[in-house]
């Protein structure tokens, strides 16, 4: 059992864009909108958080190489009133793919929302019978010739 | 802007239980099933993936306070053909509720699946048309009074 | 050689505050006040790496003892148009001081005010003639009696 | 599969030391007896890290419990004149013990003094014929009655 | 003091074989072939212990670079009744030589494999008589001509 | 919001130094020169703090890209009776400059020698009315043609 010999691979431009949605209270949606929520502005620190954890992507997935990116993006886009899609853009020059790091990155960014907004979107009972991340997908993958 | 001041609740005892559901092809399943995926055994790589991703909650949500947990537990079942369902236990005596750390136990979970099935799972193009996490959620969570 | 032994000692409420001053250009301030900062609002993500890097004293500074904090606080002032003050405030029960947790908290802050403003601090040869942390120091320190 | 559930036990002193040794070559042990290894003093270096790695037990062995550790403790002593054993002392107050993170702390201050004195272990082929961890084994383990 | 200045050497192929021995109880060495360890399968566990420790080695080394890894390998053979052996292999493209990875992922798994199997090991009084890594070696250091 | 994209950047030469200045009380600095502060050798200790902070840069500024470096030095001067200068020199092969990582370094020298000299620097309120960071700066940078 091994992490994957990419020893004879070569050394290419890479990009992979993955994707996520969560989905939210209204009233939740609304105080994000209006930059209301308590903890701070949920997209600027979701987009910081998103990025460290792609940094760390090779510590959370164990077949996963240790890759030095030239660049990470994380976009925003309210879908509709209940509903927040997070697009994350990874970019380096390596001997494999970088489709698991835009993904840590989709994850990451939609469990940040999360959990700045638990306090909106808990119930009497402190339960989440709402909230719910409704799905993390590849959204392309881009490997240059050699 | 800060992480909450918690020092004034209680040290009481935590639960929280999250799930989530990968869509993957009936192929890869059934590889899955007979131990056949060439980057090892799935269910036991994922659970130590799952486990120390678990105690690094607070590295990756930035409003986590660092809680020495007791107990994470992680646990697999094939809900049909093509799908696997995750589901994430975690414990702890803390002044605040453990459901982030069983919500980033299940994505990287799922996420970890997703790496090691790469391989079967990809288009000739390179591309992941079917593979998906298609939900993350909060089963439960219990907080024991003080 | 060795991390001191505080086995012997009493877990008490312990508080701690430090602070530091960054100088910038004059026209860097504005842009910060402004919010036209590329790289983003700084002052948002200054305060997640803050709060990330107390987190981490124990990885940074090696004999100091992980602490499980119970908050942790990041505050800003403008000095005057060329000095930014930042304060940093850290809480824990604990059986030593957590000092150090702010002072590598304000550290942290301030190195990365810096980075996200190196474009605009940088001269024509890339140099930073003007550019100063000016202090780093304790405020105070709280121990509550056992 | 998880994650040991030591939910029920009781928070109790516990303290565990372990032990190792190195074999080098007699002029190695020489140098670092005379303090003129290049890289700087042998045993102040392997504290460090030795204490370092002892912190990061929980995400090297993926079952440990993170625990927050009261006292770390690093001895030397020349054995004979190719061999140097460390012993390292951890002390907590845990629901679980601490022999693991004693045994982290040997491994990596043998391997650190390894990684110190390589340019005098190694031979003209840029092996080490000779060089050795001869041993690692827990010496004791204490744990208080609750 | 510094960590060696490698900028005028040549990033060449890199390839590092370490080994070490772990010496359990007969009774134990049954179970992990029966796979009837309680904590899970000793060998899949190990290896992704290993792998993230190897890639931690410049964490856990002070004076190692970080090198992006293309390669981590780990196996096992049972020696004899009481004795198994782990066998790292590491590969890079780098300036500097891989051998303190290897060395680190063999003695990362003896340890975890030790962290598995203690509840077998442990005598009535907890502690561990027969227990021991009996050695950690480097076997082999490859390096490309420029 | 985005880790700039620095894809289309040339790997060139990069060297960055950072320096700093912390002010002890002169018995503090005296215990210094004499090799008798209690928790250790100061410098040492604070090098290898410093190097591994280094490392770690791109964990701690969200914005900075995770490098490889090919070096990394610390240097100490007693500037006069109550200060220390602590300069760090930074190397690497890289798509954007390295000043942050010396910054880094620096900070975290500085932060860990006053670490080191707490239990000297503390008045009998367990306050720190005269320890002080005095400044950090970036010394120069050094980026080769292309």
């Amino acid at each position: 059992m091994s992490m994957v010999d990419v020893s004879s691979k070569d050394v290419v431009y890479r990009e992979a864009v993955a994707e996520g949605v969560i989905r939210l209270k209204r009233e939740t949606i609304e105080l994000i909108r209006k930059g209301l929520i308590e903890k701070g502005d949920v997209f600027t620190v979701t987009t910081i958080a998103s990025i460290q954890a792609v940094k760390k992507t090779s510590e959370l997935l164990p077949f996963c190489h240790n890759i030095p990116l030239t660049h990470i993006g994380v976009d925003y886009r309210f879908l509709d009133e209940e509903r927040i899609l997070v697009r994350v853009t990874v970019k380096a020059y390596a001997r494999t793919g970088v489709e698991m790091e835009a993904l840590v990155g989709v994850a990451t960014a939609l469990l940040n929302i999360w959990d700045m907004v638990k306090k909106y979107e808990k119930d009497e009972y402190g339960q989440y019978p709402g909230t719910r991340i409704e799905y993390i997908r590849v959204v392309s993958k881009v490997k240059e010739k050699a």
